[in-house]
């Protein structure tokens, strides 16, 4: 969408109510104030709808997104929501999304999606129109409306059911094409949101459902961000979904004891197995600490074919299991603690003292499915076994034994036992190594506004999109798949701009860059205001008039004025008959008193400078 | 969306790709010529993806929607196309729409539905938001996405189930506030078809599932319209489905004969019986014809809720049961003939022979349901039976006695049968006299393009949208309702604007003005088409510059200009040995040799007359 023609905008007439309480599902600032303002409005959990100074915002950001796509060389197209399931059974995502996707059926019992993501449509349509490598490089995008079934929709347009995309693909002949394709989009990217005035960060990310090697997200810093990130002094960042833990290298372990279990009444935890550690078997060169024991914690998966799954990971105890790296990890598998009904069809799993004895390779002694749960442990089914990558061969653990009130001491890794693999499931501290060596870590949350994937073969492959190459083979096309959430950058914007009083947008992305307060009582008040309002307007000022009678009280239209968010307050009031009108910044208060003659003068200057201020188009 | 910056577009670079074969899906132009010239493409039946040029076209006719609506006053907003059940169900229409509704659960079984229309939403956010007299009135419009499951998509762009609508909904206190609300709207309507230079007859329709009380179309003509409309010299003009019959005084009938069965043995057609009853049974006065025999017709109704019903329908013989207008009758029902079923669970019912002695009031002798199909009369149920309204009381008729190879004479409507009700399913003829004796009536295709509704008070009562009035009481609040197919006008467009090369768009729509073809091997060719192309572009002239190297043949490109359909092809050639560029009209084909020095000021010129013969923005 765009703005039209923009004539002034009046607060009597314009589609919108303000609210002075909080909505009372909303946790998060941007959400609270696009509610009480009369930007949005909830339809559904998760769907939202667009009032007039909403909309008017979002057309704005949505023109920045679209001139820096076409100023990469991106072409723009539209593809349908309501999509075929064909192409993305043929990629696996049918299932893979499990029940995150819409599916619904037509008149004739056809399956169809609402599409959460477009790299199927646009490697078919690549298909469909190209055949040979002269055809390519070439960049696609749309802006577009998606839809995701979000288990927890959330912080109002920050994590939504219906939301705008703006979704780029790209396709090349090699890789150091993709690189190129890669590179513009991520350029664009860091050129829209400095243009809006957004502070991001890149990172390296997962690729999650996308498939793909290499991936970076771009986050905006924020205390109410879903994502945690991690950066180092030496310039590391990462999502910390993201973040490889180090591998330390393989300890000698020719002179390490056996192996002895001891008994440790009542240790369920780790605190009271250190405790008693030190009690009763104290090493005489140092304590005991968490590090020393090796934690196993019981998870379940559910695979996309909603088969259940338990595994158990085995970490260092000094760190918790953190869920939201180990689900992706294990993608497109979901991942919970494991419950009552999980152990109770793994009854080798002794709650509380766990040890590798009874898992994995070790533990797999009949590896018989089908008949768990009967308290038999002849028949009980193997359990995965997935350790920390720290947990590398020749390191020494205290840990369970597999029996109510035993631990093992001495318990060496590759010596003793081993795992199915490992996984990289523990939490991030700050503090830790970054990978690359850059120095210790420190963690901040933030926002993803936006997501860049080099696909590589995956969609080209499942989908057969080959071109003819110079030597007029087919070759199979490489892709990338570049991700904005346009309504949540809008979000985002919120987020950044506003304070106690209410929104304060940037003069770029403000629905209206002037809100003019008729404040008095005097007919010659509102005729004065009036004049300024059209002068304004004719000099390309969009203005918000608000024209509301005055039993509405200034101080009413004052707290409207800072609500809406306008960077710039012009109050025609009591001054009038001294001949001079207010004109106030939204953000910092200031205050100048203009000569009435001189405020449309004034007023189009300050804009002027505002809007040169702000970082221009590429 | 909207156009972004326009930098020269590139045939070597621009993502479209012609074909010379039709699709072999498409039967009409718009459809078969959209897809060749690479507009759109079909994703799925009725759901097509939108290529660069298609786009570039639909922001076009998006912003002229756009800016008439603005400059009419009404403002606005955007909703979601997933909404959730209740809304629609409150009103009825989330079982009347049948299987025309998609409809989804979410992962917690929520019902929803992909919005077909929205006058439920916007009436619930005016409520949501308003609440006096003086917030009155108020008109809110959006361009959005909708979904309806068509039985049968077809024509490409034309009857699609995912669609471009613009809706606008008004809102105001009393009938007059309607009225006025309804005529800006309809202004409104015919300045954007002006602008965009679509042909358009505005009729009378009918408001179907909308509910409401008048309704008119807008109608643009064409032989492959879905639409008949009728027209008279006078001024009366409607779709077919909204013409009201004129009703016939009744006649005397004290004088009639009684009623008379008569053995007409193999007349099971109109025909047969009018020639048997003139060769046995003929008049002094005059000759039997199809008039004066009443065909009752057998039809099935299915109702929203499943429910599968047979009706008959008693009409003059001369005329044929119109299914579109005994649907528009029926509406929220779906109709069709009678099937083999049907008429073996109404024995009664004497295919051939039907007469009105088994229907309706007098043919309910047992009005008990569920034996039907047993072959016993006395259990059958009772068949509603519907009249034409031109049987008025007195008409005298032949027609079936209910009996194989027996007529009955001489039935006189009123005093040997009567009828559950009339209905308006006959055939409309060229040549009936219009309902307001304006003359007789002219049939015509169309295309609906634009359709608005006074709604009244249907879904505000429905939803409980109350303000309060001057006195301080709550009065409910009446509604108009305007949609525009916005997809459906672009192929409307194309409809009126191609030949058998290919479109031929209107420069106020067209994807770009120029279409610049570099037609010759020389460098030096390529060479002053890329500065031509440049500089034109420089001016503000949108170029499509076919850059394609010279093994694509001048024909090929030529072929590809008229097919993709801009108004201006610039070609240069051979002629630049002599220093001359030629300049064509896509339609005429006029051909002007233009100095290569002057060429640019030329397009410009041609460019800016183009554009100021096209009609203004209001």
């Amino acid at each position: 969408m765009s703005l039209g023609r923009t004539p002034v905008l009046r607060m009597s007439t314009l589609f919108v109510r303000t609210l002075r309480e909080d909505p009372a599902d909303a946790e998060v600032a941007s959400h609270k104030l696009l509610v009480r303002a009369g930007y949005i409005r909830r339809a559904a959990p998760g769907i939202y709808t667009w009032l007039p100074l909403g909309l008017r915002v979002l057309a704005k950001v949505e023109a920045v997104v679209r001139e820096e796509m076409v100023a990469a060389g991106a072409q723009e197209v539209h593809f349908p929501a309501l999509l075929p399931r064909e192409p993305y059974e043929a990629t696996g995502r049918w299932s893979e999304y499990g029940p995150n996707l819409f599916r619904l059926q037509d008149r004739k019992q056809g399956d169809y999606l609402l599409a959460p993501t477009h790299e199927e449509m646009f490697t078919l349509l690549v298909k469909d129109l190209y055949s040979s490598y002269k055809d390519l490089p070439t960049t696609l995008f749309q802006i577009q409306t998606k839809y995701r079934d979000e288990a927890r929709p959330r912080a109002g347009l920050i994590r939504g059911r219906e939301f705008v995309m703006k979704d780029a693909y790209s396709f090349d002949m090699d890789d150091a094409g993709l690189d190129a394709s890669y590179a513009a989009q991520r350029a664009a990217y860091q050129r829209i949101f400095d243009r809006l005035g957004l502070e991001y960060v890149v990172v390296a990310a997962t690729s999650g459902a996308m498939g793909g090697s290499r991936s970076e997200e771009f986050l905006t810093p924020t205390p109410i961000g879903e994502d945690t990130f991690v950066r180092s002094a030496g310039g590391y960042a990462a999502n910390v979904e993201a973040v490889v833990t180090p591998v330390p290298d393989a300890l000698p372990y020719d002179d390490a004891p056996a192996a002895h279990v001891e008994d440790t009444p009542d240790t369920p935890t780790i605190d009271s197995l250190v405790a008693i550690a030190n009690e009763r078997f104290g090493r005489p060169d140092r304590l005991w600490t968490a590090a020393d024991t090796l934690k196993n914690v019981v998870l379940a998966l559910t695979h996309p074919d909603g088969r259940r799954e338990v595994v158990v990971v085995g970490l260092p105890g000094d760190r918790e299991v953190d869920l939201k790296r180990l689900g992706a990890a294990v993608e497109p598998a979901d991942v919970e603690p494991a419950g009552d009904a999980d152990f109770a069809a793994h009854p080798e799993l002794v709650k509380g003292y766990i040890g590798p004895g009874s898992l994995g390779p070790q533990g797999a002694q009949v590896p018989v499915d089908g008949a768990a749960g009967d308290g038999d442990p002849a028949t009980v089914s193997a359990v995965r076994y997935l350790l920390d990558p720290r947990v590398v061969e020749g390191t020494r653990w205290i840990t369970g034994a597999d029996a109510p009130g035993k631990h093992v001491f001495d318990l060496v890794a590759g010596r003793d036992f081993t795992a199915d693999g490992t996984i990289e499931a523990a939490e991030v501290k700050a503090g830790d190594e970054a990978p690359d060596g850059s120095g210790p870590l420190e963690l901040a949350r933030g926002i993803e506004i936006g997501h860049i994937f080099q696909l590589g073969r995956k969609y080209a492959q499942a989908l057969g999109l080959t071109v003819l190459d110079v030597n007029g083979k087919q070759q199979v096309v490489t892709m990338g798949s570049y991700g904005i959430g346009v309504t949540r950058v809008l979000a985002a914007l919120a987020e950044a701009n506003h304070d106690d009083k209410g929104l304060a947008w940037p003069v770029h992305v403000a629905p209206h860059h002037v809100q003019l307060v008729a404040a008095g009582r005097d007919a010659s008040v509102f005729e004065a205001a009036e004049r300024i309002a059209a002068e304004l307007a004719d000099r390309g000022v969009e203005v918000l008039y608000d024209d509301r009678p005055s039993k509405v009280s200034p101080g009413v239209k004052f707290a409207d004025a800072e609500l809406l968010g306008a960077p710039l307050v012009v109050v025609v009031g009591r001054g009038l008959a001294d001949g001079v009108v207010e004109v106030r910044s939204r953000v910092g208060g200031d205050a100048e008193q203009v000569p009435v003659d001189d405020v449309v003068d004034a007023v189009v200057g300050r804009v002027e400078a505002l809007l040169a201020a702000a970082p221009g188009r590429s």
